[in-house]
């Protein structure tokens, strides 16, 4: 059951010797969803022992080549090793023209079907759902540049039936639904067992968003309310607020701001400039603002354990 | 008067966590010409610590991608670092075509020029030239791909002067043109001062050969005869001869037979395929043909003494 990230690169525009630029693996269930896919995301995704062949979605945020200039590559890659499955991309639609069109001149041909979907980008819009989870994107705010964040949300699960009580009661297969929904049972004697009795609530839906690139832009607070893990960007510190201003990108207090603002468990920060060697500078400053605040480098690995609603 | 090769990938198509794909940086006289941009180039020279504002010519074998995908990333890093120098790029036409297509989707504004230059790929073709350097492409033999190799040879250098001895005759700084060339010097009481006095000769013009991704192929023999340094691809090993010939790739006793046939100095083998975690297979391979040869394997410096010529 688990809701794992593994962070494949944390920098910025230009990627240092140690940091590569942005790209992220969420593991939810043993499904792998790629978020961003920076130049070097196929070598730290063999890195950091990734099961490729398990990555059938991947979410580019934006057009800025930090985080898309490794897709070509990994699209490569698959078709290499013989890959069959879709490979779903939700992306701005100029993507998929840079895309097609290398594929076209270099007349590769791929050994599975490549499916692009159109981000919109003006409004909160459900990429990706199946019976677990939902994959939203929402604007954020990066200048001109169209950018999206996105929401990974578990779904509510049935109860947990408890099979000691089932087995005791001898209650048949077709009841076991209803009593995962939260239906008593009627024995054949007619007594009523009460749910409470057969089941144990399920654990709370666990849930991610992911925010780079974006200046400081608070009208995001509602949409990742409440969310267990944030990754919000912090490419600068609060005494460069106003080239973050212009660039529009982030301080670290900043992301920490908006981490309080949605109560959020905890947060990750990242994309970081290239001129800082070292990081607890960005640590200090949005832990200062947000306490449950860690640095999303290279290789780290953030679990969302299961939990009970209470 | 360094000429130097560092190896920034190693790898044939599908990377490894340990070698990125091909990529070299030779520094010849402290200019640093790029050969091939595999994904990831940009990341290794920062970790080998390649000057990049030194790179003015890049050299592209041909368009699979693990010998150019790093090539958009490294063109873009360098306009965010303001570059201002030309940088020429000599390629199969095709490219060109690619990376104008993304920068002009992506609104991409470079701050310096970008200049292709065709590689025909059927001849030998200068492609560079300068008061100490000339760069030839020649074709290798890779399927369909048309595909170059490359010579990078010094040219023949004056003769040193000897300045003790100079001081001593007094000779004017005109004269010293000359004398570099080979003249003897009459000095103003008509004594003939023989030049072998004055000076001493040249080292040996150094040369490199740069040959991937090719079949076995003996027409290259003449072309890289006796060059100080010989680059050869040897993805496979030669219990594999049959898929190295159907692939178009060579195995290392093909690269060390080349070597042995065109009497070079030493032999570095690369582009090795992806299943291979240990290479002591391919070096002890080549070294049953050629005795002096090398792994080059990612971060390793290969540097070409200054030789007499005797």
């Amino acid at each position: 059951m688990k809701f794992e990230l593994t962070i494949l690169g944390s920098n910025s525009a230009l990627p240092t010797s140690k940091r590569f630029p942005t790209a992220q693996i969420l593991n939810v269930l043993e499904r792998f969803f790629l978020i961003d896919c920076g130049e070097g995301t196929q070598i730290q995704l063999k890195r950091f022992r990734v099961p490729m062949s398990r990555i059938n979605h991947i979410f580019i945020s934006h057009l800025h080549g930090d985080h898309f200039f490794g897709l070509i590559g990994l699209i490569s890659s698959f078709s290499l090793q013989g890959r069959i499955n879709d490979l779903h991309i939700y992306a701005h639609s100029k993507l998929e023209k840079i895309i097609r069109f290398q594929l076209e001149i270099l007349e590769s041909k791929l050994s599975y079907n490549l499916i692009f979907h159109n981000i919109f980008g003006k409004e909160i819009q459900t990429l990706f759902e199946d019976e677990a989870l939902t994959v939203e994107s929402f604007p954020l705010r990066h200048g001109v540049m169209p950018c999206a964040g996105f929401l990974f949300k578990e779904k509510e699960r049935p109860r947990h039936l408890i099979k000691d009580m089932l087995d005791f009661y001898q209650i048949p297969i077709k009841a076991r639904h209803g009593i995962k929904m939260g239906d008593n049972y009627l024995t054949d004697d007619g007594d009523l067992i009460p749910n409470s009795k057969l089941t144990l609530e399920a654990s709370k839906p666990r849930s991610y968003a992911f925010c780079t690139d974006t200046a400081y832009f608070p009208r995001i607070v509602p949409i990742i309310n409440k969310v267990d893990l944030l990754y919000h960007e912090a490419t600068f510190l609060k005494n460069d607020a106003k080239r973050a201003k212009s660039t529009y990108h982030s301080t670290a207090e900043q992301a920490a701001k908006i981490a309080d603002e949605a109560k959020i468990s905890r947060l990750l920060i990242g994309h970081f400039s290239a001129r800082f060697h070292d990081l607890s500078g960005h640590l200090k400053e949005a832990q200062s603002v947000f306490k449950n605040t860690a640095l999303a480098e290279d290789g780290c690995v953030f679990e969302i354990p299961l939990k009970s609603k209470k």
